[in-house]
């Protein structure tokens, strides 16, 4: 059947949601090992953040009964980070370090530099308690106190379920004293490539044959969205020997059966052949490349099939699975999508999605290689995919275009002596709805 | 000394450069454990990309001699992919497959729908030799043909020293029959988590104390960068300690030595204190936060010092730790930097770069939090950091900024029965050039 670009988006995120990989049991890890992986169920704190009140800047922490007055304050003994200090008595002052516990009795924290003197005394002139420190008056209460809580309430929740763990998520949890979280389990992919004419790569290359560079292509294209491939093989043409391998599958161990080539209208497309009598359902979608795709269950178990030439697949990749999995697993992060300035003219078949290779930089996008499906050095060339929907016929130079950020945008290397810059990913002009690709 | 933001990213920079931390020797990696690492030198092509002249239709294979005419054509034996084809006779037309060995003496392939009959003969229609089939005529020599080497020929650049390898990199080394690469080694970071209030997750917090982030916060982001954390320590504030400490550092073993908290003004600054009199130098950097910061050698070895608070951490690891490595390294891909429209008013310090933590979504930032340092929990909802460059005191609701995105923009889970949609992250309206921050 023919379809267009949103609708199979839709489906293949509905058949990754139906298939249930992601009910299996959660994982409980140690933070340093959760890194890129989504919260099974919510967390909530165990404890206050901060977990007490605490001085914001360097200072003098202020009985309650002193915020008024500009009297001598009694220079008290010094509160560092890292104790508990004694009750603060009115008429005295301590002074306190960023982060040190507030004492009982104090309200607020003068910076050392409004303080007269403004400057700490030393140990020594400490030492007969005579020391005093006057401060400005009319102080507010709560003046540069970090309020036990502010931050996070104990109990409250500090992160969701789903919520993906990054940096910053995991040193939150580190400072709630949390070691470790139960996470949803890495989705599982069984890596199928196709074809009498794909070779392992090391091994000779006889006449007529290419090297497989599908398995290598997808496993780094899904390990890199987070999810794990179980198993990968090379499989020939015949459809006996495809689906013999398939007839092992069980739906305990594989949340994705993938395939490649062999769904096309040839003469020789193992995979429709093998899954004539399937729950599989072959398709034509309005996308270029990318345009022949299957999508089914085998034994329960979702199945997936991308056309053979590595673009194509990637294309596939990118436009259907890595963002039904940001759906339904939460892991990986989608892709940004940026608006550019085309740097040359453009044609594109009107009735299909054409996705180009691109190399984007500061909000202009330059094409590279040609639409051809088996233009693998020109794909790792480029940073970004280019997409010239559905009723474009051409685009002249200086058109806008939307562009889905794949890889980095080149930064000058250091050598040339360039100034270090914070390079920009925005271009201007785009109005910025979301909007399904058409 | 006081700095400005861009001073010390050059600073940083020219630190980790002169370190030579990625000088060491290269490693050789299978294809599978290279993702996110950089070539340590240029991998030209073994083999031509295609190999071989190939099909790009399933169609007939012409000869040469038979491009202009309209005269009936003897069918020849079909051309699955993954055979060495025998020769095509003039007079005759070969059913092929894309992706097949185009046989010798064949100029062109045309699209079995442009064939008459449009559809290929099943190998009983062929069996006595007598099949014909008529093509168009006024056929152009190379008509759906893909020439050998057209993508990369044998002999030329696949790749660069220095390219980043993702998906689409390996999946070309794969392409070429290259099994293994020489990549950069890992930059590897001892990571010292300093004062005496830091306790370990998971242990008891006594009164005072406060559980340490950092450690887990910072490695986290080093390991997404791509750098290894060799060993990490939470040290007290005894400056003494943090000498013995550092007094074991070796340049062979360690590319960056890193510490949070004890470089500011206070009373107890361990880092500062420890390292008085040594070859690092401690700074007053116009970012908030991220202010104190320190920067020198020690023992010949990279040394940084970062603010102790976690947000303060991370602000000064994203502004100069995380683009130097970029630039330095080639790992990690630079973070895209966006135009955004501020949902809210906000003040800022003109005499600082103010970096607030938001939300952005669909070309808008929201704040999230106050600008202070200790807000954990706003940082790890947030997924950008928002840049308030010197010199501005306000801004109102509406105004443009620019925001480095540093986690993934939200996208609807699927149960909320949403359209699947590509999430743009652009937005509209600023000028594309680059720009050091200011």
């Amino acid at each position: 059947m023919r379809r267009t670009v949103a609708e199979h988006q839709a489906a293949v995120a509905g058949l990754l949601q139906a298939g249930g990989g992601t009910r299996r049991a959660a994982e409980v890890l140690a933070l340093r090992d959760a890194p890129g992986r989504a919260l099974a169920e919510d967390v909530k704190a165990p404890v206050n953040l901060p977990p007490f009140d605490n001085a914001q800047m360097d200072g003098y922490a202020v009985h309650a009964a002193d915020l008024a007055g500009t009297a001598p304050l009694t220079v008290a003994d010094p509160i560092p980070a890292g104790i508990a200090p004694p009750p603060l008595a009115p008429g005295t002052a301590a002074p306190i370090m960023t982060g040190a516990m507030l004492p009982a009795g104090a309200a607020a924290v003068v910076p050392i530099e409004r303080a007269d003197p403004d400057r700490f005394y030393s140990d020594a002139e400490r030492a007969d308690g005579t020391a005093t420190v006057r401060l400005p008056g009319g102080i507010d209460a709560g003046l540069f106190v970090r309020r036990a809580g502010s931050d996070l309430a104990q109990g409250g929740t500090a992160l969701r379920a789903g919520a993906l763990l990054g940096a910053a998520q995991l040193g939150l949890l580190a400072a709630c004293g949390v070691g470790e979280v139960r996470v949803a389990p890495r989705f599982r992919v069984l890596l199928l490539s196709t074809g009498n004419e794909v070779t392992e790569p090391g091994a000779d290359l006889a006449p007529g044959r290419i090297y497989d560079a599908n398995t290598t292509l997808l496993e780094a294209a899904l390990r890199e969205a987070g999810a794990d491939v179980t198993r990968h093989r090379l499989l020939g043409d015949d459809p006996a020997v495809l689906r013999e391998d398939l007839a092992t599958i069980t739906a305990g161990s594989t949340d994705l059966v993938l395939s490649t080539g062999g769904i096309s209208q040839g003469a020789y497309e193992v995979v429709k052949q093998a899954l004539a009598d399937s729950r599989v359902e072959f398709s034509s979608v309005a996308l270029q490349p990318g345009g022949p795709q299957a999508h089914g269950t085998l034994a329960g178990v979702p199945f997936l099939g991308f056309p053979g030439n590595p673009v194509s697949a990637i294309v596939s990749f990118e436009m259907f699975l890595r963002p039904a999995l940001s759906r339904v697993t939460g892991v990986p992060a989608p892709r940004p999508v940026l608006g550019a300035v085309l740097a040359e003219g453009v044609d594109s078949p009107p009735a299909k999605h054409q996705v180009r290779r691109g190399i984007y930089r500061e909000g202009r996008v330059s094409l590279v290689g040609g639409p051809e499906s088996h233009l693998l050095h020109a794909l790792a060339a480029a940073n970004c995919l280019v997409h010239l929907p559905e009723g474009v016929a051409s685009l002249p130079a200086g058109s806008r275009v939307e562009v889905t950020l794949i890889g980095p945008i080149p930064v000058e290397p250091l050598a040339s002596g360039a100034p270090i810059a914070v390079y920009r990913a925005a271009s201007g002009g785009m109005d910025s709805a979301e909007r399904t690709p058409t």
